[in-house]
């Protein structure tokens, strides 16, 4: 019989692993909470000339695609922003203007899967729509920074890469080359660190430059160029600057950013970026015919989790979190099954006043129980047997014991817990 | 130029759409917590075979399904038991029984949109695997009222029709039919409320019974069917006996229930069932090879969507915590654009304490920011002009005031957001 597997490149996640996707999924959220972003969603499939519309044809073969039992030609999502633009540009008359909209959720790309990139994978989308100015590209490198730091990383482990896109037409005319040179020069760029310098010096020439020249222009870091200089000053405001260099030899390889990009890379392990974005101001306009500055990020859970396990501190605090959760408050001991209707009623009354409450299906010889609830690593044992309706709890961590009348569960477990030490102690 | 739209059958999550959809899901995880299940998540594509594996040929054509660049066949996921079948399967040794698993994410069905079904729908999966007793059964039935009663349902609101699909077996052997008439006679008792009762006596008659016998016996209630009468008891003794009726004729159109099969319906709008769910004791054995009993039940978001915006007390739950959603703790106004750094800074402190910051990226008189202040319903406004270092803390409900240094902001702000009234009385 066939034994059924995952698809190359999709995941299952068992709990455990889905603890730390959740741990991923809890800091880009609460990040976007501190940030005043509010959360949108969008389809899963979509029509395949949405990305086509904003990539060209080159991207359908990226792509999870088919034509639909209702002859539709389909796509599974390989990105948020098309969607995002089609939805800020029908109805961006409702909303005040910055929208500041986040979404999380899985993306899909028929690519090889490696270390790092999967077929389907979960992205966190941050956009700003309806403001151009460079204080919102700010905020959004804030914003990828804060979910940094609150990962546990700290200065030195990482480091946004800014550029502006909108630098190097002064480049091109300075060396006398037409302006219209500019997308394939910019992909000469974006292949820099990956390219062999002779090939990139052939291509170069190819344009009227020469590799030297670029350097040297890459290595004046934009001085005077008025976005990246604003853009600099409100984040060393906060004193954020130790984590900004300006690099113009980042663009990013997508045809659709307007002025300034960003990436984030970690400085110890040479994983692919963290994250990435930029303005693209024309994008609402192409999809959806509205006139809508934008400017966003994403970031992916695979790097970023790889990245947590190999750096010991922030490893650290994703383990502190995870152990605090599916911790039960209460492991209810039915002692003696003639009690099991006062247990289910006891059970029924801890979990609507919001107690995680556990207990044994089948009758189960009392010592066994207990076993079941260290094993789970209950934070109390409430015994229920023959003295009923008088209960015990026992705090398990310290061992301590009281008693109550069932009628008074919830205050007496309520003290029980706070008999715990503090979690920093306890992991 | 063509306008994109969403698919027939998906949605776009705006905004506020997307915190309803959360309010939902939170109360899912809510009660999954109290109830001691862990998280998991299977991918959202899968091989086209493992739904077929389930339930046959027929399945095909419900599913978004299509050949990948691969020239593999897959679907995307109808729902997730097949695929918690295959994972459970696998890696049953690994956990302690019995696991409690849940999971929250989109299907897909290819079925005509309409109220209450869409094409791509969120779906609450809750399953017990690894333990046979009816108390497993029970704890997943009060697992479904909770979440109910959660979301502001009442008694009278809604009911859970029970039924064992093992007590048919013996109306059969009372009636002389043979065994091999029970796929069939199962079928037609599916449909005892959707067809005409000359076609469903008919039908009967074929197999030689009636309809009377069939209506006799579903008013016989179970009486003395030990596993129902356990589960009775069970849920009786938390109080939940108002919310239960048996009721035979529900046996569930899917073959793969083995046993104990449930449906929570409205009773005052008609609506679609609102979740649904049963014993399948074979299916990890035919998925996966290993034999593991397992029970489980499915709520859909879009059913309990529509029942708690028809139902008004749960409606206004419902906008009480939408109301507390998205309120900025605090927003800054920069009442002097040379101190825009010293606001940078000290939005940047806020927001590492967890509160949620929110200020205009570009220069805005003052009373205008006031403005944009109240209309996000901001708790307080925190004006930093030319007395910097000091600044002044407005609550913007009670229209109190303070001042306070710079340094100090972190315990002032926590002082001034606990001049609110609470929360109750806000909305």
């Amino acid at each position: 019989m066939e034994k059924f597997i995952p698809l190359p490149g999709f995941r299952d996640f068992y709990p455990d692993t889905c603890a730390v996707r959740n741990y991923i999924f809890h800091h880009w959220r609460e990040t976007a909470r501190c940030f005043g972003f509010s959360e949108y969603e969008i389809p899963v499939l979509e029509p395949t000339d949405l990305y086509r519309r904003k990539s060209g044809d080159e991207i359908v073969r990226q792509l999870f695609h088919f034509t639909d039992a209702g002859d539709r030609e389909v796509a599974l999502r390989p990105e948020t922003t098309p969607s995002l633009a089609r939805m800020a540009a029908a109805r961006q008359r409702d909303y005040r203007k910055p929208m500041k909209w986040f979404q999380i959720g899985a993306c899909f790309r028929f690519e090889k899967p490696q270390k790092g990139r999967g077929r389907e994978f979960y992205q966190w989308n941050c956009d700003i729509l309806g403001e151009n100015s460079p204080g919102a590209d700010a905020d959004l490198i804030a914003m990828a920074i804060h979910a940094m730091l609150a990962f546990g990383f700290r200065e030195g482990d990482f480091r946004i890469r800014l550029s502006d896109r909108n630098v190097w037409p002064a480049f091109l005319a300075a060396q006398h080359m037409p302006e219209a040179t500019l997308p394939a020069f910019l992909q000469i760029i974006d292949r820099l660190e990956r390219e062999k310098e002779e090939v990139t010096s052939a291509k170069l020439a190819e344009l009227g430059t020469s590799l030297d020249a670029v350097q040297s222009f890459i290595s004046s870091k934009g001085q005077g160029h008025a976005p990246l200089e604003s853009i600099t000053a409100d984040l060393a405001a906060r004193g954020l600057a130790p984590f900004i260099e300006i690099d113009l030899g980042i663009v990013r390889g997508l045809a659709y950013y307007t002025g300034v990009v960003f990436e984030i890379f970690d400085l110890h392990h040479g994983m692919r970026a963290v994250a990435g974005g930029g303005r693209y101001d024309n994008l609402c306009e192409l999809i959806g015919g509205t006139d809508l500055p934008a400017a966003g990020f994403a970031m992916g859970d695979m790097v970023i989790t790889n990245l947590i396990r190999e750096t010991p501190h922030a490893l650290a605090r994703m383990e502190t979190w995870l152990a605090a959760q599916g911790k039960p408050d209460a492991y209810i001991i039915v002692a003696s099954e003639d009690h099991r209707p006062d247990a289910l009623a006891l059970i029924h009354a801890l979990r609507r006043a919001g107690y995680r409450a556990d207990y044994s299906y089948s009758p189960a010889k009392v010592g066994k129980q207990f076993q079941t609830a260290e094993s789970l690593n209950a934070s109390t044992a409430i015994v229920i047997g023959s003295e009923f309706p008088e209960v015990k709890i026992k705090h398990l961590a310290s061992r301590r014991e009281s008693a109550c009348h069932a009628t008074g569960i919830l205050s007496a477990l309520a003290e029980a817990l706070a008999w715990s030490p503090p979690p920093a102690e306890t992991v």
